[in-house]
């Protein structure tokens, strides 16, 4: 699945991930209302808005960008009918060739981590049959557990040719507080990384590996530290835009070869129609208007590159 | 909630949690078969085979314990099916009065942490109406994003009155790969623990805080230097039993009034009629098995505890 996605992103030019974190907020009116006259202001009226609203976001924009992002826990406020439409707009984006990426930062131990890969990236056995539960491409693994919560995951990986990026540096104000504790001298972080590094160096892709990482757009200056130490690793970059990244932040992330790292929006993009600067699509032309705004990111990432 | 939870274990003498893991090789052949009969070997017939086998250990134990705790990796599995299966499990031990610990360790950042505290601890708005998700008592949470993943449970908590159990130090092998590392001559897990206690400081019960930490019972030593670190804060602790923790590790997560922690048995007591012990229950006799492992599990702590 590494391969895949750098191929789409080779293919797209837009080394870009859309996050699909919708809150009701960012739903348009008329999306609103009609899912609430069909299902009331109930749970499954709000699954219902939030499934449509990534429906038009989805169609606008599947042939510019080669992955989607999910955010579970946006799903998960609306109880079982909000994972329903989780797995809907998994399905969907599936089917539209987007890989998906789920953004669930999952992290258990033994068979309860196995339990966690199965259910997000590989068969599960009932009976003398197997089904995939959620089956996202990637999914997003919290690290502080160690190898016990991270090598069930591996081995789904390996299994299933799909792939994970483990939590390294997060994009948040707070991501210090443990991250970059001093361990011999060296931040958290770095320690983390090398694991990573490591954890990866033993499911190759054609040049990357299946183990990738996330690091955030606003700190820069690790992610370039961490772009050395990592030198296989894919990096998933959150925190553009809304965040605070800029274009310019992003430049070490990647390696020489242009490639290593994708970056994710996402009110950016799936909220575009609320900025002053797409405001003239209106509410109607919501999904146009995501689409302009993954084209002035594909712009600004280019930009940086100097492509 | 954390009042609640002490009542409950001053009126049972039992500060066990009860882990509802349910794995299908745990679920007795004739419940499987009539899951299967009705539902096919399909995740539908999956999670209707541990819905069945959760409601029976429910029965079963209901009156002896405080507390569940079902991992919602263990359900997640099974996809959408096996997540309606977690929140039926979720509903029918609150309406026999037990409380219910989701352990789902969650965690992320801001408005997404928000989501997740509200699904699982809270209530989400949806037009003028607000419903409850998933609902539990307490969630379990990952620490590693540091307060900004925090912060929004606590205010969950406050609304609802309910508690969090932050990973300080977990139960398994590898969780001093990252956990045991030396920061300024002393482990991580210790710094997170004193952060903890300072989350906590901030939303007491009476005599706890709503925000607790998970130790496991495999790491005595490090439990009475965490029990000392965060002296009102309640702990959870997994490990007891299958994982290798004994009555005799227990004493020093306890403090002298006899509180402050809650000792998790899963597969212990969910499949005590597997072990050689409770075999003569047989399979029909899972649950009545279960319920004479919890009666053993409860006087292992009270001789350890010289009660």
């Amino acid at each position: 699945m590494i391969n895949r996605l750098i191929e789409k992103i080779q293919k797209t030019n837009a080394p870009i991930v859309v996050g699909l974190d919708p809150m009701l907020k960012y739903v348009p009116e008329h999306i609103k209302k009609a899912a609430f006259a069909e299902f009331g202001e109930t749970l499954e009226g709000a699954a219902e808005a939030i499934w449509q609203y990534n429906k038009g976001i989805v169609d606008a924009i599947y042939d510019l960008v080669p992955a989607v992002k999910p955010q579970i826990a946006m799903y998960e406020q609306f109880g079982i009918p909000g994972l329903v439409a989780f797995k809907k707009t998994v399905d969907y984006c599936k089917e539209k060739g987007l890989v998906v990426i789920g953004d669930v930062k999952r992290g258990d131990i033994g068979s309860t981590s196995e339990a966690y890969a199965v259910g997000h990236l590989g068969k599960v056995s009932v009976g003398s049959n197997a089904f995939y539960g959620l089956n996202e491409d990637f999914a997003t693994v919290n690290p502080y557990l160690g190898s016990d919560g991270i090598n069930p995951f591996i081995k789904v990986c390996k299994e299933e040719k799909k792939g994970i990026f483990v939590l390294v540096k997060t994009s948040n104000p707070s991501s210090g507080e443990f991250q970059d504790r001093l361990v011999d001298g060296r931040p958290l972080y770095e320690i983390v990384g090398e694991q990573v590094a490591s954890w990866g160096a033993e499911c190759m892709g054609d040049s990357y590996s299946y183990v990738g990482a996330v690091v955030g757009a606003t700190y820069p200056e690790q992610g370039k530290v961490l772009r050395k130490i990592m030198p296989k690793t894919f990096i998933l970059v959150p925190g553009y835009g809304a965040q605070g990244g800029k274009g310019a932040d992003l430049v070490h992330f990647f390696n020489e070869d242009g490639l290593g790292a994708i970056i994710n929006s996402s009110r950016g993009i799936i909220a575009a129609y609320q900025q002053e600067k797409y405001a003239s699509f209106g509410e109607q032309g919501y999904a146009d208007a995501s689409r302009a705004a993954v084209i002035d990111m594909r712009e600004d990432i280019a930009q940086a590159l100097g492509k």
